[in-house]
């Protein structure tokens, strides 16, 4: 450590920067308001934070830091790094570090533990403080870039995350090698905040969630159903290509469906609240899975009959905690592309691979570059409790799977505790292109509900044989997958998925009636447009266009209805005039029918 | 009654062939089985039926009518009608009825209520055979044709259909003028039994009902959901060119949405039992209109938005009775294709008509000849219990519609105590091809939830105003239509409807490579074909062909492949041998893409 601590920030661990840009923080916060008590400040990804109490006052209300404070803490932390001070290292007895932090409560009790623990107490001190910590951090102050820390944001935080402890004050802030490094954080940021689904989903209309519906219960405003549609459509045609048989099953059932499934008891705790009338007892439906093993048994099946794959654009409810609920990405209702594949066990290693090269299609599709396929396995202290009590399957499958993405050279990890109840799967993480990580989709194996269904198929010898059954997701469901695509796309919709293709601008209200006429004749050729019929000047007309992204203007003014031609101009700018209705539909088309990423 | 008593079979009154013919039922039961008591027995529509209580066996099981008895019933009612016996009538005092039916408990009850209610006592006899009646009858049993009367079915029913009374044996019987008309009406019934779309549901792999999953749940097989998918395609290009916007919503919301709409409390016993969880209640949704209310809601309106169609194919849940649930015709989850229409006052008339028009345009492509509207109006009774209580409101609205009808020469009918509890509404009954009745589509004025909603929009002067709304769905929903369509077509669905349109059938196994190439053809042309790779002989493949009623056959063999050929079959046996492929697909396309009713 001593070694790099002394290099200069370029090569400083960003680690030890930030955790010394926590302490130096903590010694403004000190100096400038001294009654403050700290609790902790670690380094964190992208920055750090220090955790504040700043007492009551007269009124006992908790004091709280503004945002108007953060500039004059800002302005400390630099004069503090430029005074250029030496990190240094101290281990105390238990007595010395109760004396020194005889007015820090929290601290007394980080003490207090560490002495439980017999574990040795140090601490770190720059300049006039003295802060209790393992370290490690940089050499000295003047190895942070001063024009390279930021304090960000307020939040509030309980003490040890604990909702009965005291509400403390957090700081967060954000620390880098130099200020090259700070600036493309902060573009990045902003960048991520105007890509946020949330905004992006108001802003182009796409959803909307209201409290008195609920919470986690998106309603799809027509953008956002046209987006649905054509997800739907492009999966019908991949499914259609790739052999499945489309199904819709009911979102409720009785009790006895999810017992026999076995969602009653291991997944009860996401489920919602059972119904109940005339002693029935009815349950929205966490997953779609049982629907579609009552279809697969509704008529005996033979060995010929396999795979049969079933998909279905199924609801499903899962009560998700309300504080983890996050705009389209974790919600309490979803559709999901789903479909369940059974088949005899010669056929499970084709069946799994042909899921997973249909993933990569759609990866393709998307543009989505970076991606990290999950092994998930069972843990053996969840056997009976998370998971189905059969480890000779539990692993008999697990080794399987790990096998077809071996002979597929498909990279991937591995992690124990993560499997579903009835068997192993394969998570897919995905990257959007900013860099923000989703759960996306799974490709799962089901041991356990083909026989609690008593599915069986005549084999080849004639006799009864019990399916396996893939789960598979691979568009995950619409709310997540949608909401992913917002943020991939920052609302720029490739032009198949826009929800407004064309939007048709008349220069003035002389050219609204050839306005109509253009924007008729591009819907008659199956393309998303409509005219611009207000009296607002053209440029506040295109304003809205590019606010709502809308991949193409077409603007007709004097020149284009004496030639009968039309002018376009693309959502990034790029401009032609002259351009004939035929030409720039058959180009549309063109770039609908191929789902080109581009216009 | 006395003139036309005396008329031959031809000119009598069925209602007093079919009285006449149950107290000939009940005499020959008296003969045959003399411990029966007797309970009533009157004419219904097609026929009779009478109740009997054959008492208990010595294992004290109550005896039953076995379908084998009733040959001889049959043989016994011909011989009495044959006797030619007058019907007799006379009246009783009660203590000369209570002594003549001394050993009837059920008889005993009725004039027990007789007595109590002060009407006249009476009775009609023919041959030896005596029973409490106050008519109509024929004049004498020879009125009646013999061979024009069958006994039909045996079914258990309750005394006075009450479940705590003795389970009664109830004989079903049907009489005509003539043989003629009996034969008809058995045809029709044939027929009928042929169409009946839990039967053909099943046949064709359309749908199931799993009592696991629960009563009035149906679960769409791959068959079924083609057609569902194909009426969506429908409703979605004609509502696309009508202007209307499709959104999608959750299926459950919070209490307190409903109790704003007013389906709380009014439509309370048709919907599922809540959900509670975390102090939240939660209902399945018996309606989609609250939602689209809260997407219009979403942000400002103006006039110059209005008229706003927002559609939705959305499923609804309503806890029908378990006695009343019936295949597709009466669920408790059924997916709508539903629209509210939010419009200005001034608008609504057109808007109105512009969904009748809808309606007709879809009764003209599935070939619905006979339909009905009705005006369904409030009732002053019902006011502030069924009905929102606003008089003048309903009677402008009722005014409206009906002038709105006589302008469009719509003929219709009308009817109080049927509207909707936010409005009056046009009720669309239609009638299968053999006759058979459906309740389909509605037309909904609301003037009651817009308020409710505080939905307003900003008028010409500037102005806040609410706008009135139309609750429409032209096709009902999925599950009622696909319903009727199976009836009225037989399963023989239009060629765009049909799950599977051609089925390619090699005649030998040697012809199977070409078969599936043609098939892969096929499907490459969008046309839903397979080819049947079994062994079968060739003429048990069509068997199964016609079996699943698939519109066109295309049968190869070594001559077609000789010739790069095909030969086709159709549903109804037309048949033509050395078509082109090209040719064929041309034609087939063609009459998908116009939805011809024909091949």
């Amino acid at each position: 450590m001593s070694e790099r601590n002394n290099a200069p920030p370029e090569q400083l661990d960003l680690y030890c920067i930030r955790h010394t840009a926590a302490h130096i923080l903590a010694q403004a916060v000190t100096e400038l308001y001294p009654e403050a008590k700290l609790a902790i400040g670690p380094p964190i990804e992208n920055g750090f934070y220090y955790d504040f109490d700043l007492g009551v006052d007269a009124a006992g209300n908790r004091r709280a830091f503004k945002p108007d404070d953060l500039p004059q803490l800002e302005k400390r932390v630099r004069q503090i790094i430029a005074g250029n001070h030496a990190l240094v290292y101290r281990e105390l007895s238990v007595a010395e570090a109760q004396h020194l932090f005889q007015n820090q409560p929290y601290k007394l009790e980080l003490i207090a533990e560490l002495a439980q623990a017999g574990e040795v107490i140090s601490t770190y001190r720059q300049d006039s403080f003295e802060d209790l910590c393992r370290g490690p951090h940089a050499a000295h102050t003047g190895q942070i870039a001063p024009d390279a820390v930021r304090l960000m944001s307020i939040a509030g935080a309980y003490w040890r995350g604990d909702k009965s402890q005291p509400m403390l004050q957090r700081i967060y802030g954000t620390a880098w090698h130099n200020k090259q490094e700070l600036r493309q954080h902060l573009q990045l940021l902003e960048e991520a905040r105007q890509r946020d689904h949330r905004k992006l989903g108001r802003d182009l209309e796409i959803f909307i969630i209201d409290e008195e519906i609920g919470p986690g219960l998106p309603l799809w405003l027509p953008n956002g159903h046209i987006l649905r549609e054509e997800l739907e459509k492009l999966a019908r045609e991949m499914e259609d290509a790739a052999g499945y048989a489309r199904v819709s099953t009911p979102h409720i059932a009785k009790e006895a469906l999810y017992r026999r499934s076995g969602h009653l008891p291991y997944y009860e705790d996401e489920m919602y609240a059972p119904m109940n009338r005339e002693g029935a007892t009815y349950y929205l439906r966490p997953m779609n899975c049982p629907f579609h093993h009552k279809i697969f048994a509704s008529k005996p099946r033979s060995y010929r009959d396999l795979p049969l794959r079933l998909s279905e654009y199924g609801t499903v409810y899962r009560y998700e905690q309300s504080g983890s609920l996050f705009g389209l990405l974790r919600v309490r209702g979803q559709t999901q592309n789903d479909a369940h594949i059974y088949c005899a066990e010669s056929q499970l290693a084709s069946e799994f691979i042909a899921v997973m090269d249909l993933y990569r299609r759609y990866f393709d599709l998307f543009g989505i570059k970076k991606y990290v396929m999950r092994l998930s396995k069972h843990s053996r202290a969840g056997l009976g409790k998370k998971y189905v009590d059969d480890e000779p399957m539990w692993l008999k499958m697990e080794a399987l799977i790990r096998q077809v993405m071996l002979s597929e050279h498909i990279p991937f990890v591995e992690a124990a505790d993560e499997a579903a109840f009835y068997g192993p799967k394969i998570d897919v993480q995905v990257w959007s292109a900013i860099g923000r990580e989703f759960s996306l989709a799974t490709n799962q194996v089901d041991f356990v509900q083909p026989p609690r269904f008593d599915l069986t198929f005549t084999n080849q010898h004639g006799n009864p044989e019990t399916p396996l059954c893939i789960h598979r997701a691979p568009l995950g469901s619409h709310e997540r997958f949608i909401g992913f695509l917002i943020e991939h796309y920052a609302g720029h919709f490739p032009v198949w998925l826009a929800p407004e293709q064309v939007r048709v601008i008349p220069i003035t209200d002389a050219h609204q009636a050839y306005a109509a006429q253009l924007a008729a004749h591009l819907r008659q050729a199956g393309i998303r447009a409509q005219a611009m019929m207000s009296s607002e000047r053209m440029s506040a007309k295109v304003r809205q266009a590019q606010h709502m992204k809308v991949p193409y203007m077409v603007i007709v003014g004097d020149q284009e209805m004496a030639e009968e031609t039309i002018s376009v101009r693309e959502r990034h700018d790029r401009q032609q005039s002259g351009v004939s209705l035929a030409a720039f539909i058959e180009h549309v088309r063109q770039v609908i029918d191929g789902r080109e990423p581009e216009l």
